[in-house]
This record gives structure tokens, C-alpha cells and sequence, in this order.
């Protein structure tokens, strides 16, 4: 039996409710725009997998006390939150899941504050689990995404990049905050270090799938039900999966993406969602799916040596339910 | 005898050079635009008050590990600098201490980013000190300089802001760092509760009469000696006490004010720059001395029912050394 994401989700639903209301800790208190700004953010329907992934990989050990679990949840998925504002902020994206992004509504300056002052709100929920090496694991993480996205805005508009960089990307823009929940969650429980090491290789691997399937729903996927424009990596100059194959399958393209990538805004649109066309019927989404795929096998055999509870079964599923997405 | 804030600082120099190896730690496996980025601004010559304060704080209790208040001193410091770099930003400012700020040389995009690297970088730092105490007290603080920073950016250009507002985002910017520095020094070392109450205390009123001195020196300071031009607030609209003062006495002048910040730039500047002189020569000065020597007492005073060890004289001390500073 094949479950969805929701099903595997509602499996832990009560726990799921203390970490919205975690999340919503608090905002009477804040200064108006700001506690405003937040909930649209949080109603903004994130499927809140992060937090899944910490509750999950608690309860491989017996330990954890359930109000600093959900406050390791709450953190993970705050630190997500505050890392959407702002690259939202870097990208000029105006949607995100169908709603205008905060930096559509407010000025820069405030979009720039409102995030740092999630960043440290996310940093008071990892200080509450009261344990030094998760708030490590979430202070390193943040390093690495701050790095990898560094690393590619001072990349951008560079064709020629190869796998290696990709990957590297990836694993610091989405890759490295499912491991560090997974990693933290048992961190958290007092797992040994082989459970906690396994636990995150999971969460790595199933990030590195989880991204590959997001930048081909980017190239395939349905603008209406994904809430914003495909091909929107593309017209930033950003070489996902799916254009790295199609480059590869058919290198004199890459002379027509360089030159659109150089034309006005309306020229570039119009070229890129014709390249778009070109690799959704290209051989690249064979290429990208295989990928994804190979990740996904990792992430299952990194639980391989976990006792056969429940929740291991939910973390299986979730590799397989995450990989048949489309939105 | 009265001691300059460099010959008070003299006497941890040891330790303070070991918070300078601690805040270049790791630069070199950097990204390397970032790493130079970071060490340019530790270059720029901040007089390193925040980690004095949380070394001198320490003190007073034996049972801080060495390690751990570098760790600290560092925290404090990379936090102080990541608000800058955000702070430049959001302000358009170019120079700070007489040297191009980060947003001057790099993209607006990578400013943000490299300013978050740096507030994971401090929480990095706090964690280490393996007490979540501390790490609370860091992202407390980060909570409340965001919110007074949105606070101001959402009130600025409103000439009628009262003293009440004006006491509040002093020690948003400012103060809650420098309390948070010596609250969480004391912390550290083991200190019982009313020694650290006494030492925020302390802190506390120590940033409030430092900021009204800064927000003075931003009036009637040396702009070769700031590193600045003078007025700098003022032109974004910022009330600072000596305006407050000076709209107080002399009512009348709010409407040439009003129209200043309403005006083209180069009108705007030059009616500022006037505006500016006029404070200079009106009684709104006095006001501020009094009102910053008020503070200075205040934070003497927290210091009473402490023992009477060498840290403290320096503390006192560097009460009367910051308040009698031109830069």
C-alpha cells in the first residue's frame, strides 16, 4: 500500500497541532506588522515536513520530552520560514504557494528585518530544547545555507557548471536542513551516535531526491497547482538538474539559453519558456527521475540498520510519497 | 585618576586577542568572497566594547572556563556585526569608521547573505558555550533589536516622537546588547542571581547613556574623527534625543524640518546641514549630557552591592570613559 504525504502526515497530527500552535507562540505580544506578517506566513500552507522529520526520528530512542521535541520543530520549520523570506526577498519573487510574498508587501528594508528576526526567534526555539549540540547543529546549518546560497549568487549566469556544483547547491539550499532535523530530532532523544549518523544520512538523501523532483516540477509541473511560473530558476540564470541534462543531450542550446539570458526581460521570457517546452519532451526528465530515484534508494538503506518500529515505516513511505509528488 | 576606554581595555588585552584569533577562526575554508568580506569588517577597528564587558562581567564569579567566555566575547561581537551589515544596508550607508561599508562593495543580495552567515556564525559561537541560558539570552536580544529596527522603520519621518519611544529604541539598538553582554558573561561564570541582575543592570544603562553620546556625536562630532558625516539620522527622517530637544525649545522649527525631509536631496541636505548647526549651538546639547550623565549614574550605581574587585573599578571607570568620548 502506497501512502500519500498527508496520510503519512496525519499519522502524527495531534503532535503536528502543538508545533503550529509553538509556531504561533507569542504573536499577540509582537510589534503589529510583524506579528501579521508571520501569520501570513505560517497560514501560507507549508506541508510542515521538517517538523515531520524531527518528530519522526525522536522516537527511535525512548527520551525525548515531547515540549522540547516540538520546540526543535517549530525551530526547523522557523529557520525554513526565515531562509523563504529571504531568498524570496533576493529572487524578487512576488508568489509563493499561490499567496505574494512578504517582499511584495513590504519594503525591502522591513522584508531584511522581518527575516532576521525570525532567524533569532528560530534560535530561541533550538535554546528551549535546552541541549547545546542541537542549537550547534542549527547554527551550522544556517552557515552552510547563508554559504551555498552565497555560492551561487556569485555563480549565477554561469552555464558551464557541472554536477558537482549542483549537488553542492542542493545539498546547502534544502538537503542540509532535512539532515540537521533528522540529526537533531535523534540528537534529541539520546539516540547512540550509529542512529543518529544513520538518521541523518536519511534526511540528507531524502533533501538531495526531495530538491531534484522540486527543480523538475519546475521545468513539468503545472503553474496553477505549484502557485507560481515554471522555468523561474532558469530565467535567473540558475542551472538545475533537468537543464543541466538537457544542455548535455543537446549542447548547441546552450548558445540560444545564453543569449536569451542576455536579451530584455520580455525577449528572455519568451525564449526560456520555449526552452522549458524543449526539455519537458527532452530525454532530461528520464535523467533528472532516475536521480531523484537514486537518492531516494540511499534515504531507505540508510534506515536499513533501524529497528522495524512504526515510525520507520512512515519514513519509507515518505521517501516514496515525496518522489510521486507533483506539486 | 581618570582612565581612557583604551587603557581600560589594555588591561584584558590578552584575552581580548584571544577573541580576535576567535573571530577570524575558520575564515580561511571559507567561501572566499565571504571569508575577505568578514575579515574587512573585523578589520574596520570596532573598539570591541561588547566583549570587554562580557570578559570584565565574568569576573565576579570564579567558575567561567576561559574558552567559553571567548566563545561568549566572540558571540556578542559577530552578533554586533551581523546588524551592521544589515543595518548599512536598510540605511543606504556607505561608510562606516571611515571604510566603504559591505553594501557599498557587493550586491544588495549578498549583503543579506552575508549578513545571516554572520548571525548563524554568533549563534555558532553562543552554542558553544554549552549553556542554553546564554544562547536564550543571544536570541532574546536578536529578537528585540529586529522589532526595535522594524519599529523605527515603520515610524521614521514622524517628527513627533515622544522621549518614551526615543528610550525605546535606544535600547532596542543598542542597550539590550550591551545588558545581554554582561548578563550573559555573569551567567557563564556561575554568578547567583542578583550579581547577574546587577551586571545587566549595569549593562543596561551603560548602552542607553552610550547611545544618547552617540546619537550627541552624530550632531556636534568631528566628521574626519566619525569616519561619517554628521546628521545622518536626521536625514532619514530618525528623531534623536538632541532633535527632540531641539523641537522642544524651539517649536517653531518642526515645520522647516518637516519640509527638509519632504525636499529633492540636495535641498534635503543642505537645510539638514543647517538644521544641524543650529543644534549645535542650542541648549538641546546640555539636555543631552544630562540626560546621558543621568544613565551613567544609573549604571554606576547597579554596580553598589558588588564586591569590590579590580573588574569593577574598570567597569566604573569605563562609565565616565564613554561618556567623555568624541568618537
Amino acid at each position: 500500500m502506497e501512502l500519500a504525504v498527508k496520510d503519512i502526515l496525519a499519522t502524527i497530527q495531534p503532535t503536528l497541532l502543538l508545533v503550529e500552535d509553538k509556531l504561533r507562540e507569542g504573536v499577540d505580544e509582537m510589534f503589529l506588522p510583524l506579528g501579521q506578517g508571520l501569520l501570513n506566513l505560517l497560514d501560507s500552507g507549508g506541508k510542515r515536513l521538517r517538523p515531520a522529520l524531527v518528530i519522526f526520528a525522536s522516537r527511535f530512542h525512548p527520551g525525548a520530552p515531547l515540549d522540547r521535541v516540538i520546540s526543535l520543530a517549530a525551530s526547523v520549520e522557523t529557520l525554513h520560514t526565515a531562509t523563504l523570506v529571504h531568498d524570496d526577498l533576493i529572487d524578487g519573487a512576488t508568489l509563493r504557494r499561490g499567496r505574494r510574498t512578504l517582499n511584495a508587501a513590504w519594503p525591502a528594508a522591513a522584508t531584511v528585518l522581518a527575516g532576521d528576526y525570525l532567524f533569532a526567534r528560530a534560535a530561541k526555539f533550538a535554546a528551549e530544547t535546552e541541549n547545546t549540540r542541537v542549537v550547534t547543529i542549527f547554527a551550522e546549518t544556517l552557515m552552510t545555507i547563508c554559504e551555498g546560497e552565497l555560492y551561487q549568487l556569485f555563480g549565477a549566469y554561469h552555464l558551464d557548471q557541472d554536477l558537482e556544483s549542483y549537488y553542492r547547491r542542493i545539498f546547502s539550499k534544502t538537503a542540509s536542513l532535512f539532515a540537521a532535523s533528522t540529526e537533531a530530532g535523534a540528537t534529541l532523544s539520546g539516540a547512540d551516535a550509529a542512529t543518529i549518523q544513520a538518521l541523518r544520512e536519511y534526511g540528507k538523501n531524502l533533501g538531495m531526491s526531495f530538491q531534484i523532483q522540486d527543480d523538475l516540477l519546475d521545468i513539468v509541473g503545472d503553474e496553477r497547482r505549484l502557485g507560481k511560473p515554471t522555468g523561474s530558476d532558469l530565467r535567473q540564470g540558475i542551472v538545475t538538474l533537468p537543464v543541466y541534462y538537457f544542455l548535455h543531450h543537446y549542447p548547441q542550446e546552450r548558445e540560444r539559453l545564453e543569449q536569451a539570458l542576455q536579451a530584455e526581460p520580455a525577449e528572455r521570457d519568451r525564449v526560456i519558456a520555449k526552452i522549458v517546452e524543449d526539455i519537458r519532451s527532452s530525454p532530461a526528465v528520464e535523467d533528472c527521475r532516475r536521480e531523484a530515484g537514486q537518492f531516494a534508494e540511499r534515504a531507505r538503506q540508510a534506515l536499513a540498520p533501524l529497528p522495524d518500529i512504526e515510525e520507520k515505516r512512515y519514513l519509507l513511505a515518505l521517501v516514496t510519497a515525496l518522489l510521486d509528488r507533483d506539486v
